[in-house]
């Protein structure tokens, strides 16, 4: 299991703490620069009804998909904003995908692309919550019990630690 | 249950667009000013050994639970920068709080209160959602397989729909 | 006409320098809280080719207008950020409405209503400006002549000064 | 005309939907950095009267040029965050100049820069953009009749597409 | 010496960290809302020199004072958005000034106002920081020594505590 | 005295003013890349029994020094948003360190770290200036009096100018 392997590889600790348990954003500048990608998921379990109502009202000219990916594209712009410690990267490409999955859920995939000296998979998990958000949002008056689940990193390649993919 | 029954009072639309599908920000002005309030909570699994390392280091003086309560206060602040149909909100109080949930899980719990023309929601499940990304952020040197999960809004109080609780 | 009449009221000074000609944030704190609305227009320009193609790829599912509408609702959201001397106010609605004019131009219609110490002129007028600074973006690949023009306000309402509708 | 001959090169559609119509912030990393250059202008509008008490104000130290030069500079490095897919750059200078054109104009002309995988147009557009809503916003007190006008690209140089200049 | 007064009023606890130390956003939901005024200063010492250059340039036209001016401003109604436990609030006004004190000294003061239930301190306290720092970044390349002293407050007035001022 | 003979190398101007006085953003385009380095500090100085408080409540686990440190960084990502002529800068490490000196003094220190056409002096005083900031933000509800001193670079690194360091 790939995750079980990198933790083996040395860097058993929590690198946003400096010695001292203090936080630091970690110093990424003897890295070079290389192609970096990511891709992250989350889905929306809401009622079917709720899903229906959204689907109904994308037929013609709804905006709920729109609103959301939008949504998560500027997120994914402002990851380093928002999360502490990350680094701030100049994205080359961002790109969030929805899928109405009836009866109950949207999947919604986000995947983003940069050169940079450290990775962009905060950017992408960021574009994926957000847009789950987003969803949430303008569901909620219809359906406050709608969750937001299994937000997470399907792969990412480039840097030192190479291609990661979720495992099956 | 409660949504069930919320969905039969007569909302039974999407009110962030308008009757041609169009997103907007839903008008508010003619509803009273109201105490309100908000819990979301949110879940952060991750390997046995990641929070152990988590743990461990928090024991003197580590940030990793710090670092995530501040991020999630301040995205509070953000929501309506953040989620295109959201009201900006001048909240008057946000609480983050984590809990470790051995052997493999981190609670998150957001709650935010306002006196506003419409609700809080969004502001707890940003709190909760960004809270739970900082912890990612911070792990996912050594753990690239947490899964974040459950961003669920647990209760609701103040304005005209009144108070809604997840059901049991 | 309507802002003839306005400058014989004795306002004939920038209120926004003081009386050394530095710039501040006017203080509106002894006003009192009124409902405002605001009214503002912008018009987007480009050849007849660029109009047909946002409309053919609109006609299934194209984003354009969604995004611009989306834009426009954040940029209100931020007047008070990117226009110094602008004060914060909690919109409590904004609407973006685009609407293509064959052959070649797109109006832009955006309102803002808020009840507070000041107006929303430059909500309505920042959003108006943004959507079509969106739709630029988007089509600039193919039409990089595109003029953006006539931003203007349409009409405002509440405070002192009341109801202001530009003139035949 | 420029315009039209580049509609010939073979990039008639807009990029920044991808084939489903859905936006997406285009993938530019396979481009070399180059160095980019662009200018827009725009144009201020107003009664004879205001543009006097402007440059009355401003003869012995009257701040209405400085607030809108620094919202314009401001805004320009902003545009990504407000242009929902406009790419981020680290910008390596920005320019914003403003003239009085008596008796009833400012004009206002902004110039970016930056070595990037792609263009500095909509830092450009923005800047100019947001430093006429700036003169507005100082002035809507006396003239809410101003209209803001004419924001366009002037030209823009470097790229695959090289040198782009409005056409006389 | 007020402070010390102060300190005997039985608020002898950092109430932005809950019982067990972690670090909230004070509940001000009980709080009427009332008038609040803050006022605070920072100086700025540089070679004499530098304030000659300063004031040499600014005699025409120069823009030194204005950009610090406004950036002071802007920086006053992000001061929630840069201090993690600061409320936002609806500011309603604010005043930067700069002072220049032959032969190496700039002062600024800085003054809020809001009506709200929870003070203005804040505000006024990174209006005047900023403001400060916007000196050093102009002056920088001529005098890296410059150093930015005695940020405090000077007078607050409004809410229960009522209204205090640095004693002589 | 290092600042002294800097002054001499011929750079006897504010490079953020152009010809006229106007304010604008340096052009740094010619500027190779280069990995630049600066070191700011600031000093917090309250009433002993304030810096006792924040001592006693961070024995065991107590938020000030934490806050503080994560506003700092995030400060540091936010100095081109903030100072109106700073360049934006891809941060490759920040790092906050805050050392209670008793009785009555708590000195902040920041690093900023990056490779680009210029340097980041500005995002470690700013991130020195706010992480003071939020200090006082936690403590002034026991001592309004606290006073923010001596915020100044310490040393810098790279570029042109090559080395500067602080003079005993």
């Amino acid at each position: 299991m790939a995750k079980t392997k990198k933790r083996k590889t040395g860097t058993d600790k929590l690198t946003h703490l400096d010695e001292s348990g203090a936080a630091r954003m970690v110093d990424v500048s003897a890295k070079p620069v290389s192609p970096r990608r990511a891709v992250a998921s989350a889905e929306v379990r809401m009622a079917p009804e709720t899903l229906t109502l959204i689907l109904d009202e994308k037929v013609p000219k709804g905006d709920v998909f729109s609103v959301a990916r939008i949504a998560g594209i500027q997120a994914a712009k402002r990851a380093s904003d928002l999360i502490p410690l990350c680094h701030p990267l100049p994205l080359e490409a961002v790109e969030v995908r929805l899928e109405a999955q009836p009866p109950d859920r949207i999947l919604i995939t986000a995947s983003t692309t940069v050169q940079a000296r450290t990775g962009v998979e905060m950017e992408a998990m960021t574009a994926a919550s957000v847009a789950a958000l987003t969803i949430y949002d303008m569901c909620k008056a219809v359906d406050r019990g709608i969750v937001i689940g299994s937000i997470r990193l399907e792969e990412k390649s480039g840097g030192r630690s190479g291609t990661w993919r979720r495992g099956g």
